[in-house]
């Protein structure tokens, strides 16, 4: 890390303190398979405790907000002052991997550590936040923590059960030490103006940066989602041996054309610089009656879209549509929807974004720009109105599974460009 | 029917005397759903014991040969001659239909009692063969009355269990006064030369001649196929938000590019002449992982043609395997094929279809060919070498369902076709 320390003081090795963090992560939530770090539960609780107790060895100030997120701060000499956040969350996905959340963490507080032992007071308060429960593995929904925090939650959210059926959100935050009543009542329990903006460095969760070699990249955006969990193509079965052709309104050839079709459009919409990813992760016949020689009369599939641009997932929901009125008209076939699910794209601060350029040109790094296609709880202060932005380190094998991978070399750049930018901010 | 009747005799009237065998036949093997006539069970005996005391009646001669199908028989003046057979088979699948299979047996008979009737005597033998358990339903190989009268069952199949488990072919066979061991031993239990054609008349099980208006048409042959019941398409699991569409190996888009291009060879091969059917009954994700959020690592497929032609099925089947090497290369993904399995067509004899053709045209009949999609008895004899050929009667709703309906007019239509070509064979 190019940060000059003061001679007098006993060496800070950015690499040896982050090796010692991670290792010391993993060794307390490894379990047989992968690491699993439970939100309001024993994994997550254990982070916190190591973060905690790391800040306070130097000298940081260490809070639990009223959501009971980990707050770690260095104060300016003007702490009126919109303060800058950094941060991530705490907990894992069972059987998740060491750098999903803990990243962002990680990177932080060493840059909070350093400014400390370098003698540096900002102006504004630097702040490192911890949240809980990012992951909707746990309750169902994501950003828990920082949902809470912005007022976000609603009761209905906070009697989601556990994955488990053991035990209800409410309940598992109030063990953790949250002001449950607050939250139920969609307090906001920060004002949002006192966070001048918020900066989240994270693991890449896809191949992107692997395939295009970049250590380190700037978010351009989180995706937003238009979903329908279950699409029905409705045919008319038939004995396989005797349907001609011109008779048959086959299900499955009807859904084959709408995804090879849609497939194409989407080919031809990336050449034109559309942001947009589209995905059927299930497919099925009904297994009641399907047959090998049977022409099957009802296919059900899921449908995704995901875009950065509002604009862009409504253009390709209408496309979609107005192709599958195509195909059901030519092969006499319907297409039924379940309920569309709609999620909002998140807008990065394009101030933040040419900053994280300017300040990755002075390191030489990289100055890329990538989507986010995961969520983040970055999502949630992008979609309150406060500034935000994101940097990704390269990380292989995905995301959300034991395998995944990010080396120190990579995680101290994106650290040293988040200490360049918390340290001059926009 | 256009047959002069001696007027001394009292008047047989075909459109009463099929009403009252179809509706006799109704009345004993209806159950909660539609018609069950179990092969070897109580179904199939009453409906041959029907036909038998039916045969009598006109002075007919009846016999159960040795795998128990009954044969009905009006003597010639040269019983040295090969015979001319028709008929059908006796049972029908669990809530079925009434026509499916009993229908060529009806006409059969009323084409030799009308012989009878009318003091005809032709020179060879014209018989009507009524065979047991051709559907595939009840021991899970089709046509086994027919095959077990030229040899053609193993003692694998023999050992087969019925549909319930409590009973194995051989033992039902047994049951119902087959005899078992000449059958197990692959002895041939008729004469091959003895036959000199073999006529079915069948429902139609597709919807081809409601939809061409056609009380009746003549097969051009009858189809086979080439299968595969699974065929898997293997690629790489991914968050659908983070992979980009350069970086997927998605296993359900390359299966729809698949069937799409499939559809579209298909297509233009019909246009050329052939004759194809193809279909893919079945389709899944791996619903242990699957999820609407995750890239398809994986995709299970049924897959079969079925033409009359040998050199359609192999060269489709080839086409097949070109594209699906073009999809794996293009989109990285692998295809894994389980076991092929091969039906030969049944080629039906050129002679014969001239022959129904000008019997037609003589009835002011249209004289339309159609292929058999379903398989029949008359299979067996046309792969035996016996020449072989096939009337379809006009049937709404399909086949192997209660809701299957032939009109009586077209019946008649049908059975006037099958007298006259008896009457006069080639």
């Amino acid at each position: 890390m190019k940060i000059s320390v003061e001679e007098e003081q006993p060496l800070f090795d950015i690499r040896t303190e982050s090796e010692k963090l991670f290792s010391g992560l993993a060794a307390m939530s490894a379990g047989e398979i992968g690491v699993t770090r439970e939100a309001y539960g024993q994994g997550e609780q254990e982070a916190l405790d190591l973060f905690k107790s790391y800040a306070l060895k130097f000298d940081l100030e260490v809070e639990l907000d009223a959501a009971a997120n980990l707050v770690v701060t260095l104060p300016g000499t003007h702490p009126d002052k919109p303060c800058i956040a950094c941060g991530s969350h705490l907990d894992s996905v069972p059987q998740g991997g060491n750098f999903d959340g803990a990243a962002g963490i990680v990177a932080g507080l060493l840059c909070l550590v350093q400014m400390r032992r370098e003698g540096f007071t900002p102006q504004q308060n630097i702040k490192v936040m911890a949240f809980r429960c990012e992951e909707s593995a746990w309750f169902g929904k994501p950003y828990i923590g920082s949902s809470a925090l912005l007022g976000l939650l609603s009761t209905l959210d906070m009697e989601a059960y556990h994955r488990s059926g053991q035990i209800k959100l409410f309940e598992a935050m109030a063990k953790s030490g949250a002001d449950v009543e607050r939250i139920q009542n969609g307090e906001i329990l920060i004002n949002p103006k006192s966070i001048g903006a918020y900066i989240e460095l994270h693991i890449e969760q896809g191949p992107v940066m692997i395939s295009r070699n970049l250590p380190t990249a700037i978010v351009t955006g989180i995706r937003g989602a238009i979903r329908h969990r279950r699409i029905t193509c409705l045919g008319q079965a038939g004995h396989s041996g005797t349907v001609p052709r011109w008779l048959r309104q086959d299900a499955f050839f009807a859904t084959a054309e709408l995804i090879s079709t849609l497939d194409e459009h989407w080919r031809v919409l990336l050449e034109r610089g559309l942001d947009l990813v589209i995905t059927s992760g299930t497919v099925a016949t009904n297994a009641k009656v399907h047959a090998m020689t049977r022409i099957p009369d009802e296919v059900s599939f899921s449908f995704e879209i995901r875009s950065q641009s509002v604009d862009a997932l409504e253009a390709f929901y209408h496309l979609m549509q107005t192709e599958c009125n195509n195909i059901a008209k030519n092969r006499r076939v319907k297409f039924q929807f379940d309920r569309k699910l709609y999620t909002a794209p998140a807008r990065i601060s394009d101030a933040w974004i040419e900053h994280l350029k300017k300040k990755s040109e002075m390191l030489d790094f990289p100055s890329e720009t990538i989507p986010s296609g995961a969520g983040h709880d970055a999502a949630v202060f992008a979609n309150f109105g406060i500034p935000t932005a994101m940097i990704f380190v390269r990380n292989d094998k995905g995301s959300h599974n034991p395998e995944e991978s990010m080396e120190i070399d990579d995680f101290i750049k994106g650290t040293e460009l988040l200490y360049h930018t918390l340290k001059e901010p926009v």
